[in-house]
């Protein structure tokens, strides 16, 4: 993956040969000789990744990475701090600070250059999610990244996969004062239980007694149903070259044992935040992709979701010659509500009409407002019989409780009419049904309302 | 990058083989014996990449991957055909089938993980962009899927690396017939050229005369604007180890030389095709995103996006002391337009009014349509003798010419009125500007009509 490396250092020596080792490695090299320029690099977008040193003059490198951090538009870049400072209390204030590494000068080389790629490798993933959650961001619908940067990184479930009990023990201690920690001992069990889901992180052990722990990472790397869990591996320091290849293949992050209890903390820490970054990315794009087909007062489908899946269902329908049955209900003198109540009361009494609605239709039904106090409700396979039956329960639900308004200081009765009609033989579109179905509602309105008609038989 | 292997042979013992070869480097293997059957898996979406053998009983190797491809379900899936086949003939069927690679045994392990790990680590980034658009879709927002496997790949904008005058003069030649080429031969110039963007492919020379191409490769894959141009290498045999280092950090293909023209076309267009997909995807999520703040009808803003930006531009223009303007404008007598000639030239109107304001409104001016027939426009740093000007401008636009209804068959007079308000220092929220523009449209239209009225002084 080749990417921008910032490597930020105050002592142009060291600066020079780093960013030789990097450009001989095919990255791109951008340097900044203090945090504030660093910073600044950074929040222009000009990097990928931060490799950054701690002895500074002004702000040290700790505070460069707490500030990338918590900013919205920086804390999804990856910070990697190289120094020379070798205090495990050093390395607990780096991974406080939220570094996703701590790497202690002298560096072996090709254990930077793996950590490097394989935080870029997991970036260029992210980075596609991020730039949609971006645009729907700019649009004013929702921000990710302010509530990702506020996440503590805290209440997760961590799946614990060690088959010495008294490591276990240890580590699921240091974990359940943050988080719901689960342990198996079985890597055959762990996979069974990862799959049923839920986790955001799981810690596998590479020396299980006579397994080999890097399977089940590569497993769970691999399924659908786990491949969005982090995972962290714990290993020995000899084995240091199997670790580097479940980096390679995609394990997030690795422990050395002794396991330091701080050190455990901090790193589960950082890959929940990364886990629920994603995630919530995720949610965001996916919410605007469902904003567009939602009516924002009542939560129902809109027309524009009526429009788009009414050919097609219509279309299924023919071909496969099953029922389709379309009911437009409109509540009954609503613009007198709105007259008498104000338009807010309007607004109240089509929100709560909407609940009792989805109440009464079924999954698989599309039911959407068709503008004003319309809705529409189609429903595959069913029969004539079968759209009136169902008109006939919202009907009566509507009329058996008032609906309150004005934020519960009062509750008006209403009424509803529905118009019932199902596709016919000869049909050539869906807007011939939905026409008998308009029809049907302009009978029953003119019949005295508050009633279910069919369309002529 | 772990993921799932689908290994397609009809031999068991070339099966096991493979099986065990993969699993040593940590992958998933899923096997299948014949064609139908590794059909019936990657349509159920449980690989992520297929090594297909060629020469089977019933449906042939070609026939699978030909399949796969033009299948808008599996198309997305890379395909490696591994096979004793060796003639320059069976390469090419092989490729023209859509296969991403075509590898002859005996096979370099190294070489065959290389590749399977860089079309993974590729096809990584898209599936996340994937989801998404299908999301989309399943919401019948668009359907680039379909779209993108009858993609032909020609069309392309190619930018050829190249210092050896008879080798540009030829792949450009051959090139030519289906893609527009642009060659440069020195690095430098083609950064730059490339920068400037549109080209979908780069086909690079790692061996330019006392230049390493790789490094531009590399430069090419680390900018934001050539990020999502795809790389071919082309290099010689003896230079297998540095093209694998290309695969390594992202290129996506290289050729070797002596070049063969047909596999030259088949291999850019395996790329463009490829890249045009991503773009389609990230097309169609944006698309969605987009439509959630539109109107359908208009393809104004909405009122959504309205609600959302006008209370961060508020607080932007209290905080800096700039001006801020807002008008709604209200087609007159909408309703009888409506009434005499029916709803769907009131559609037309309207269209042909929005058509009318956004070309007299700014770039950085919302404009929405706040429901109905009235539309908001809010002007960041205007004055009120700024939006005067502007809602007179527009008033004037819609009464100079006849708006054409029933496609064109007549024309009919359109007026508007304008009720204009400025931001004040004492206000606490947008909707207080508004209510003061909504009060003076109020008197623009008691004061009769097709006029524009600024709030009291």
């Amino acid at each position: 993956m080749s990417a921008r490396v910032l490597i930020v250092d105050d002592l142009l020596p060291n600066l020079k040969l780093l960013e030789t080792k990097l450009s001989m490695e095919y990255f791109d090299v951008v340097a900044a000789m203090n945090g504030p320029q660093a910073l600044a690099i950074c929040e222009k977008g000009l990097c990928d990744i931060v490799l950054l040193d701690v002895m500074m003059p002004g702000m040290d490198g700790f505070e460069v990475c707490r500030r990338l951090k918590t900013n919205p538009a920086t804390a999804h870049l990856p910070v990697v701090i190289v120094t020379a400072l070798d205090e495990p209390s050093d390395r607990l204030r780096g991974l406080d600070a939220g570094a996703d590494d701590f790497l202690t000068k002298p560096i072996d080389d090709t254990a930077l250059f793996t950590r490097v790629r394989s935080l870029l490798r997991l970036k260029a993933v992210q980075d596609e999610l991020r730039s949609r959650a971006m645009a729907s961001c700019a649009l004013g619908i929702g921000d990710p990244f302010t509530l990702a940067a506020a996440d503590t990184g805290q209440g997760a479930r961590i799946l614990l996969v060690e088959d010495r009990p008294s490591a276990a023990d240890r580590m699921a201690t240091a974990l359940s004062q943050h988080h719901t920690v689960t342990i198996e001992s079985d890597p055959q069990r762990a996979l069974m239980t990862a799959t049923e889901g839920g986790f955001d992180v799981a810690l596998i052990s590479i020396d299980l007694d006579g397994v080999d722990g890097l399977r089940l990472c590569s497993q769970l790397r691999s399924l659908d149903r786990t491949r969005d869990m982090a995972l962290i591996m714990i290993g020995e320091t000899h084995g240091m070259a199997r670790l580097t290849r479940g980096l390679d293949f995609g394990v997030h992050d690795y422990l050395l044992r002794p396991v330091d209890r701080n050190e455990l903390i901090a790193r589960v820490r950082t890959q929940v935040r990364r886990g629920r970054f994603s995630h919530t990315l995720r949610g965001a794009v996916q919410a605007s992709i469902e904003l567009a087909v939602t009516d924002e007062l009542t939560g129902l489908h809109n027309r524009r979701y009526l429009d788009r899946q009414l050919g097609p269902l219509f279309g299924a329908a023919t071909d496969e010659e099953h029922g389709l049955a379309c009911l437009i209900l409109d509540i009954d003198r609503f613009k007198s509500i709105n007259d008498t109540y104000g338009h807010e009361a309007g607004d109240e009494v089509l929100k709560a009409f909407a609940d009792r609605v989805r109440q009464h239709t079924r999954g698989i039904d599309i039911v959407a407002r068709f503008g004003g106090e319309e809705v529409v409700i189609v429903m595959p396979g069913a029969t004539l019989a079968d759209a009136q039956a169902a008109g006939e329960r919202i009907r009566q639900r509507v009329e058996a409780a008032p609906f309150p308004i004005q934020r519960g200081a009062r509750a008006i009765a209403v009424t509803v009419s529905v118009g019932v009609a199902i596709r016919h033989a000869g049909d050539t579109s869906a807007s011939d049904m939905l026409k008998r179905s308009d029809d049907a509602l302009y009978r029953a309105k003119a019949d005295g309302r508050n009633r279910v008609v069919a369309e002529a038989a």
